[in-house]
């Protein structure tokens, strides 16, 4: 063992510990009842930065919640890589559904919960505390190292893409290695090579100019609840295909040898209905739950809201009801296109009565693969199935990552999934966790990764990286 | 004039104060968060009670937000009323939507703004004003009087059929002169000879145990959203007319002469869209507007939720959705059948995926309608006809008046509406008023409406009254 894995392994207390106070700084990025815990994150992460040796260490200009970077560059010859992490977590809502506080990480069998601790606070740490170990246990990096942790990617990253294209220069790397992406399986050790896009809109209907006694006006004005709720049933058709025009076009039918491929993969559908608590599995006719997943696109409510919801009943009809709905996106989806679609359905789709409103918050990816040959991928597959003594799968995500397509079109580089954070650990959701033991593999993987990566030339990565 | 009367002129100011004082108590009966103030609201009532020089004040045993008493019997001979008001209020949600605060009564525009001021604190403060007024300027009522001023009719009016039946001897009446019902329009006097009756329901749907992520898990499990949206949408047909299976049963089409009367009524559809704001009528198809708000049974919903509703976005597939339903009831619809068949509809209709939960608040009430040819209507017609100098017009009402109802059932007695407050001053919504014309309106009418039937002997009202 290196003496850096050494070094890990003896800080393993104490960078749980870090964790911990990382955690319990509530830096929500979407809600601005939040913003003032966002520096407390900032001055966090740039202490932690510091505190493992790098060197640089400061935010990037730009707007926004802003973004961290810090570097060590004096590995002569080996590869350079930049480390992608980001401090910003979800809206703990609804917090009545968490057992512990959100922002009391509180550990119960060898899980730390808490908002954030799986996404992505825990997995971007360990980059850090492998730098921190490489640094006090051998005095240099075997590679080339620049780190960004931005504060935006629960909100899309919104300026993540003018950051990296202001600094085109100093982010210069052959790839970026990721600490955000989560694994699929706990139990199966894989590659993540694809991501699925997103669009975020926001619709309203409105009926009157004011709430109405349903008593006095009941039977002769549009009830928004009732006019939102057959928009929304329009959205989908019978067999769960989305029905809004044109939703589809551009979008590839899967080979069979894709199809076949992904059929390979083994899925637990049992473990999957217990997982969730769902009672069926339910999605667009044709398709297999992973196909569903990771290769066809979706259109979901995220919220829906009008009226009266307080304690016993209020005889009103409302003058209005809001929407909020989101698209997972796949390769031939230009998110603003299937935006102006969405937004020309429900216009066209409102029942008589009611009057439409949308808007997005610019909320926009495209969706992402990597090229199957990059010598990235192998290192990955070569660590986990040392550490896991299994041969990792090459697997596709659901969810955006739309920092991988953001890096390709500006630095031309690929990204790297390497998180530690797994797929059931309730990010987005009450009751976030992030396992002890994956803090552990984490911390043992990154510096078996870096350790490998030193051995390699720089020149290895030249024909994967395209200036745009 | 007489002495009564001219006390009242005198004293406008000090009952308009003296209803401001009231409206600030914020006594909504169906939020527990406000439980605390319905005594003070009773301590007020009973004040007044007291003031007026009625006798026997106190609280009528039972269950709930307390029903208050009070009489004067000595008209020996005169026919004896019960009056009927409420003093509990509707919450005042959404509060960010009160152009004044909702329990800082204000008056702009010789409107008093605030919550209860038209629905129910001013009209029921209108009857014990002119008690006041007929001691303090003629020393006796010229008929036999007795209050109920009930704290639950925001919810059903749930302990006072218990209370009515408790109290049988002791509130036996000939007929019920309500200061509750609100008049149709300000520009044409009229009598409500029937109203609406209601159910109220509430559901949930739950796909999952709790939220996942959109990406992770979009596409392969059910949004509660979108399946609450297909249920609601499932509830009426393209024709507005509602699909819940046996609905319409025992509901009677109205006949020709009905239909002729109601079509007879003028009915401004331009002045009804400005008052309401809406930007077209809308309802069952093949029944006119004021048909539909009469004479035609509903179902709205008044609540819809689930997910996040927060600033930004949150890219979460909920476990749960949210609906609170109400029916406006016909003659010929039981209220908890009605109930049972809505709650077979949701069981049946809910897409795969889902599990439909309902549940009811007991708040029900059937539909009812007075004897064309009852005395007590023809006063009032005498009344309005000479404060207005119009001929008024025989209406129905929309909304429901569950305690006419009760009344009939319990005590066999009719029920007339008197109330001076007017369709269009948004109670149950925002920004509720009450204009203080109506003030001044109502305090004549009600005393000139005593002094007629202080000219009548009880007699004339024994055949209307049925005991059960």
């Amino acid at each position: 063992m290196s003496a850096a894995l050494e070094f890990l392994r003896e800080s393993e207390g104490r960078i749980l510990d870090e964790l911990r106070a990382f955690a319990r700084i509530p830096s929500v990025s979407t809600d601005p009842a939040y913003a003032k815990h966002i520096p407390e994150a900032v001055a966090f992460v740039a202490s932690q930065l510091s505190a493992a040796s790098l060197e640089h260490v400061g935010v990037l200009p730009g707007d926004g919640h802003p973004a961290i970077y810090a570097d060590w560059l004096h590995a002569e010859g080996a590869p350079t890589i930049l480390v992608y992490g980001h401090y910003d977590v979800q809206p703990p809502d609804p917090v009545a559904a968490w057992t512990s506080p959100p922002f009391e990480p509180t550990l119960r069998q060898d899980r730390l919960y808490g908002r954030g601790t799986s996404d992505n606070k825990g997995p971007m740490l360990i980059p850090i505390k492998v730098a921190e170990a490489f640094m006090r246990a051998q005095g240099r990096l075997p590679v080339n190292v620049k780190f960004i942790i931005e504060g935006e990617e629960e909100i899309g990253s919104r300026h993540l893409g003018e950051t990296i294209e202001r600094e085109r220069q100093r982010l210069a790397a052959d790839f970026v290695h990721s600490a955000d992406g989560a694994r699929w399986r706990v139990d199966l050790p894989a590659v993540n090579v694809a991501s699925r896009g997103i669009i975020v809109l926001e619709a309203s209907v409105t009926t009157a100019a004011k709430d109405l006694h349903s008593g006095r006006y009941g039977g002769t004005v549009a009830n928004p609840l009732h006019l939102m709720a057959r928009l929304v049933a329009s959205l989908h058709d019978e067999s769960g295909r989305i029905a809004v025009a044109g939703f589809y076009d551009g979008v590839k039918e899967p080979t069979n040898a894709e199809r076949d491929a992904i059929a390979s993969i083994p899925f637990d559908e049992p473990a999957y209905l217990e997982l969730t608590g769902a009672s069926a599995l339910v999605g667009e006719r044709g398709y297999s739950t992973l196909e569903r997943q990771w290769i066809r696109p979706t259109l979901d409510l995220n919220g829906l809201w009008g009226g009266y919801q307080g304690a016993g009943s209020k005889t009103s009809i409302p003058h209005a009801a809001y929407a909020k709905i989101s698209c997972r996106l796949v390769p031939g989806q230009e998110p603003q296109r299937i935006a102006a679609l969405i937004r020309r359905h429900l216009e066209q789709h409102c029942p008589p009565g009611g009057r439409v409103a949308v808007s997005g918050n610019g909320h926009g990816a495209l969706a992402y693969e990597m090229p199957a040959d990059h010598p990235c991928i192998a290192i990955a597959e070569t660590v986990l199935h040392e550490l896991y003594e299994t041969k990792p799968l090459r697997i596709r995500i659901g969810a955006t990552l739309p920092v991988s397509e953001m890096f390709k079109r500006i630095l031309g580089i690929d990204t790297l999934l390497f998180s530690f954070s797994t797929s059931d650990e309730d990010f987005h959701a009450p009751n976030e966790f992030f396992r002890v033991q994956s803090l552990k593999d984490g911390l043992a993987a990154w510096a078996r990764y870096w350790e490998i990566l030193g051995t390699q030339r720089a020149g290895v990565y030249a024909p994967f990286r395209h200036s745009s």
